[in-house]
């Protein structure tokens, strides 16, 4: 059960804080993604394959995210990440936002992702895929 | 009650699309932001007042989308924002995104926002504020 | 020639700000990309359909601007841009961003454009793009 | 002289991608701040402490960039980053993006910012910055 939890440090940019002096919400998804293909990556299955291999994408369905506390330029933020196999064609990812320096929650979150073809269909993923992500 | 429902159009941007062919996921938010500011602003009460001469911001507290079908390069999107006031420092927005040309529901969303001062701590609304959203 | 002068207004969000209360200087490209668009779409010559059914892409080459002014939250800023055939397969676009209140010139930009087809390998545009562009 | 290079590593994320299936050409802007920001930072000069301790701020004035390849979803891409003090209030950086699997050359590009004070006044930037910029 360990391996699911992938976890990757992000570096906050400039770009990505607000006229608040704060990391602007929406980007704490793109981080989110960010732990999403380091966890796949890491178990051998590298998002870029399922596109150009298997021609399946990951569209998100839903998306949720609670900010506690606020992430600021040039903090270290380190995004943990666990899957889990809802369906063959559904996938939901949890994760938590941590400040490096104090490890302090600045945010939870999870994503649900259909399995889609290149037509955009509902679509099982490949059997590998799904062992690996079950076995975490 | 019908005032509560501000609508405004935003055009999806290239910059907003992925290589899936669609728009990023996280850009709604961007789209949602939109929305609760021309609402505010649609009310009398502009948010950059609320920074300047109240000294308040509005964090997000909570960020939840549905994705229901893709916004593409191009389209014309309404956003369709009605807010709730929670409580006094507590505000929520919901949001549906539609697809301008046929009407097709593209995403539905919330917000949830704390009103907080300059030192980040809970401050409630100041009272116009909350006797304009309560009255739509 | 004035005709190859298209005029649109973006209205400064707030995602685009960051922490020095300002725009985000990259911020700007993703608004002439929308000055260029609009000025293809106005001569009818939407960029949707050059990928879609000419197969054609416009890949950026070279991008400049000199920021003068700083847009802030809340901004309208004009957009103003004139395109010229450099060759069959080569546009240059020059942009001037103005706040819209007080007709200040924020910045000035140009990008240059190679046409490219789906190979990515260079490709004339097609004459009624090039008549219409060099007409303006 | 060699000191003045910094380098460092930025993973493309899909975010940053496009509809072309490359890197949307404004977000090499934002790994150009970030080469910048860690050139000052391993000089021991972070950019929050220039803009806390300092109150002062790099506002670009010009921003310039040659396209050569695209980078791709995936790609470990480096930047280089040179910084050269023109006047005590105007600094320039030179960067170069390369692919790290193939060492090839994506972009060039430089931008010139000044040095402002909070009310973006130009002010010139304190004589240990400028020193360890000139040793470089």
């Amino acid at each position: 059960m360990e391996a699911s939890l992938n976890s990757t440090t992000v570096r906050v940019r400039y770009a990505e804080t607000d006229q608040m002096g704060v990391v602007y919400h929406a980007n704490y998804f793109i981080w989110f993604e960010i732990g999403r293909t380091e966890l796949l990556s890491a178990m051998g299955l590298p998002y870029d394959k399922l596109e150009s291999e298997e021609g399946l994408n990951l569209p998100v369905a839903e998306a949720n995210c609670r900010y506690r506390q606020s992430a600021r330029y040039g903090d270290d933020v380190r995004i943990e990440t666990r899957a889990t196999v809802l369906r063959p064609s559904v996938i939901r990812f949890d994760y938590k936002a941590k400040r490096v320096s104090d490890d302090v929650l600045l945010a939870e979150a999870h994503t649900i992702h259909m399995v889609c073809n290149r037509e955009m269909k509902r679509h099982p993923l490949p059997e590998k895929y799904l062992a690996a992500l079950r076995s975490n």
